[in-house]
């Protein structure tokens, strides 16, 4: 990698940042591509802020999240998939093509029944993707988030989950956070490309030792995880879509984030 | 259950507590089986312990722990297998029938690579546990310790091992911590069973939120697994060891042990 023409950054990677200030900062930094988290969005004019973005060449990758599908009781189910058909047209509004899926589980309800549930709220929310043309990319999450998170827990459980729904707009979010240990990494990998169903790759780092579950991510390179080698895999399987940095980590958000995004860039060329 | 007959502590689990008030306070409670590990021997007459156990009829499961075989270079790969060397005499010397295989890992090191550090150091080890006759018992671990703890992250992976290795001192520990999100749990656990090599079964739960990665394990009944089910699974294979008791909790480390203790025993009747 000799530019920045695919690096694309999570506006939760900048936390401290607001969706204001953070294109500008990316733009500034030659940063071509921005995946809003809906919290971002929370208070504006989205479709004003679409048109921001566009102004300023910042090419709209996708909305951040939607999903927790799985509920105990049959209203917060419904409650669930009304979230995502909100999520859906504020995709939309902000001229984004896809929203982000973090997949949902109950603790102590059975995960295959949780993937159902997921399979179902997909569902229920394809008509309205199909008219707004929004794809709906689901992201496995590593099994350390599959009490509450995710039931969706390896590349082949997300594989099932589209095979099961079979449609154009239905497809996966990889990860390396949570996939860099997958036993069956490289062929379902693969079985992306074959179905053109890989959505989104994003990247980060595994820290070792790992202080917090959620919020110690590590910088590409700070960490174990083989970017490099993933990186081949996905883009041998055909995608040719941005490389987001999604890092969670309160270490780097008391930082100054200039210097963060600056160490964003750098860790994208050397170890990406 | 209504009876301790297969209800083992880990000394760890009680980890405030020497051996010597370890195994007054089991046997106290009617508890019927201890795995000590490694660290409650150092300074002790190991036979002598052993002879302690066996006089208060407490029965001897395992020691924990082995492994940690995968290294950068060749001393530091020949140092893990004396070590394991060392772990098999003192379970012989103990008078236990096995040691617990934590595997090991090398944050950064492709895990296949790890995986085959970790066959040739059991490899290794068995001449001596023929003699010795001690088995070995491979622990796959959650995915979240596959960065330096264990590159074996799912049953198949430790069933794999064992298939590799063709040997009847060579075997499985399953934890419920470490495998309740296993895709392919079920047919692994019936796997292990077909192939008598279902060695231990561990039990603790899994907290919502979890604080810690090592340290906040909880008491069975306390989080998300389905313990009866992974039983269930596991008698069905033909399991009829003990239930071990596996708990690393800073919180429940800072209370009373005679309380936690009570607290064990209820919850092993109630939610395992």
């Amino acid at each position: 990698m000799n530019n920045f023409k695919k690096l694309c950054v999570h506006t939760i990677t900048t936390k401290p940042w607001s969706i204001e200030v953070a294109m500008d900062k990316y733009v500034e930094a030659g940063i071509s591509g921005i995946t809003v988290w809906r919290q971002w969005l929370e208070g504006h004019d989205i479709s004003k802020v679409g048109d921001q973005l566009r102004e300023r060449n910042l090419e709209i990758v996708s909305t951040c999240r939607g999903g927790f599908f799985p509920a105990k009781t049959q209203p917060e189910i419904d409650t669930a998939i009304e979230d995502n058909k909100l999520a859906v047209r504020e995709a939309a509004e902000l001229g984004a093509p896809m929203v982000v899926l973090v997949c949902g589980a109950v603790p102590g309800q059975p995960l295959p029944d949780s993937r159902k549930q997921i399979a179902d709220g997909i569902a229920a929310c394809l008509p309205l993707a199909e008219e707004l043309n929004v794809k709906l990319a689901i992201e496995p999450l590593h099994p350390m988030y599959a009490d509450d998170r995710s039931a969706i827990n390896t590349m082949a459980q997300a594989n099932d989950v589209c095979d099961h729904l079979d449609h154009p707009l239905v497809g996966i979010a990889a990860d390396v956070y949570h996939i860099w240990w997958d036993p069956d990494l490289e062929t379902q990998i693969k079985l992306t490309g074959e179905k053109d169903r890989l959505f989104a790759f994003h990247i980060c780092d595994w820290m070792t030792p790992t202080t917090d579950l959620l919020n110690d991510r590590g910088l590409m390179g700070e960490g174990c995880i083989d970017i490099p080698s993933i990186r081949k895999m996905v883009e041998a399987s055909g995608f040719k879509g941005f490389n987001e940095v999604e890092i969670f980590s309160n270490r780097w958000w008391e930082r100054d984030q200039d210097e963060f995004l600056a160490a964003i860039k750098t860790a994208y060329l050397n170890n990406s």
